[in-house]
């Protein structure tokens, strides 16, 4: 068994990152969305980074997944109380991330490290990686002008209608040593693409530059599962923006926004009809169930896509 | 009735403030000790301030009256998790006023205003002000070199012997004009100086360049409360440091730091035996219970001191 790398962002990306994890401990590092990363009472808040590090370290809560377990709003209440801002409603547990964060970054230090550091704090054994030190920052167009993709999200509460994205910061940004090491690994496995919105959570990491040549040449398959099931996105907004941007919102929508970029895909059972249609695209398909409604269900969908990597590897040596 | 302007700091001083704010309300301007302030994270902490300002809008604890009623420590189980700093214990809504401070400072906003929205949004009528918008810093003189307030307090828990104290950049502060406009009222019938520690709680304020002049020259008497009680410090360390400055760790010791700057001086019944002994130094006496278990013995002794200072000030025109 050699290395994995998966691309995660999300609450649904997080729980694959962690069956992963579950089976390969060390072997597996998470490259993370920081396009949603947003700045507030001067502090630097990284949703997909404390997302996934809550997860693997299982403080995460169950129901909300983004936030640790038992979460309080007593800081929230007396920021109200002293006039300032009620919104995003912050959590007592979850400002300590951004607390530190921001002390390092206010000191020099590369976001990779300090994530690090608080992988190795939490006993966290795999790698947990930003996409880039430098910032990118996901903007949603709409009609009214394009707006940062946190404001679009807790201020507009993602009503507008979608006319596309940019991700600022992006053609500048470059991929961490440590991403760069993770993906030229000699006994690099498989990648795979977790569940998570393809516009706002996966996209941002395909934009800087060299990712995605990076993730053709390297021969690993390259796998994605996909977050909509039987036309609805379990969590979040994917398939309002796929309707909104003209796309089919289903998961043969989202394996198009992956086209020359996968080499498998994975779709839920009840998606089994569009099996053939979405293998028509030149890629392989594997039917599994993908909900992840508890620890077992990660584990096994984790299961499902490395064996599915592992096939596609086969193939590939019995057709040369 | 004119106007009061008290001087305070530490939990005995914002008790005495709020006894004084019941009586005056809007007339009572609370000018406040920032020589301990100290950043951590990067934020900006004024535990004197936050101590008054919690004081006066009845969200103090009863117990803890540094910190709000209920304090839970939610953040800082998560910023030891992550490995940050065990040290100072962060309270979680105590958090709130350091990070919107920041943010307000960040922002170019002088401590002033930042103090008074406080005091506006928790519905308190009296001027609480910082003694300057420029910082000042009390530094403990110790036989290990000089040492922050807040580091002795907290890192070295009070307990290397003081040989002096240092209060940098007082030589550069300036009274903000709201200070000078609370001394300078026509009406200003009395200052007191609470029961605080006099080193690091009072006399920054009094090594600004101009305030001692002020209190000196406004005609309206000047009265302290004595922080000691039978030779002990009701809170936190003046006995101590008396000692080991060679003061005399009494009542008397403390009007002896007063000096040339007091009308008159309170003390407790316990004391009563020092009274004329203080009296020879050339201010008058009051003598009454100084404890503040209750909130009633807040107004009680802040009855007992405008009392006090008006009788000195009906014995002057008598006089003249």
């Amino acid at each position: 068994m050699g290395r994995v790398v998966a691309l995660a962002a999300q609450v649904g990306g997080a729980r694959l990152a962690d069956g992963l994890y579950q089976l390969r401990g060390k072997e597996l590092t998470v490259v993370v969305n920081t396009g949603d990363d947003f700045e507030h009472l001067n502090l630097s808040f990284c949703p997909d980074l404390d997302t996934i590090v809550y997860t693997l370290a299982r403080v995460a809560s169950a129901s909300a997944g983004w936030e640790p377990e038992g979460e309080t709003r007593n800081v929230q209440a007396m920021i109200s109380a002293l006039g300032g801002p009620d919104r995003p409603a912050l959590g007592d547990r979850s400002l300590a991330a951004p607390l530190l964060r921001s002390e390092g970054l206010a000191a020099g230090r590369a976001l990779t490290q300090i994530t690090l550091d608080f992988c190795r704090r939490l006993g966290i054994q795999a790698r947990v990686l930003p996409m880039s030190d430098e910032a990118v920052r996901t903007y949603v167009l709409t009609s009214e002008g394009a707006v940062a993709f946190h404001d679009y999200f807790t201020e507009l509460a993602c009503e507008p209608p979608v006319r596309g994205f940019q991700y600022a910061g992006a053609d500048e940004a470059r991929l961490s040593d440590e991403v760069l090491d993770a993906l030229h690994a000699a006994d690099l496995e498989a990648v795979v693409i977790g569940p998570a919105n393809p516009y706002h959570a996966i996209r941002p990491m395909l934009e800087i530059p060299g990712m995605r040549e990076l993730l053709r040449s390297r021969g690993a398959p390259v796998v994605a599962v996909s977050p909509i099931i039987g036309g609805r996105a379990l969590k979040g907004s994917a398939g309002k923006m796929m309707r909104e941007l003209g796309r089919e919102p289903t998961a043969r929508g989202i394996a198009v926004e992956y086209l020359r970029l996968i080499d498998g895909f994975v779709i839920d059972n009840e998606d089994a009809a569009l099996a053939e249609s979405i293998a028509s695209l030149g890629m392989r398909v594997c039917t599994v169930p993908t909900r992840m409604r508890s620890a077992e269900d990660r584990v096994a969908l984790a299961q499902s896509v490395l064996e599915f990597a592992a096939a596609i590897r086969e193939a590939r040596i019995a057709e040369v």
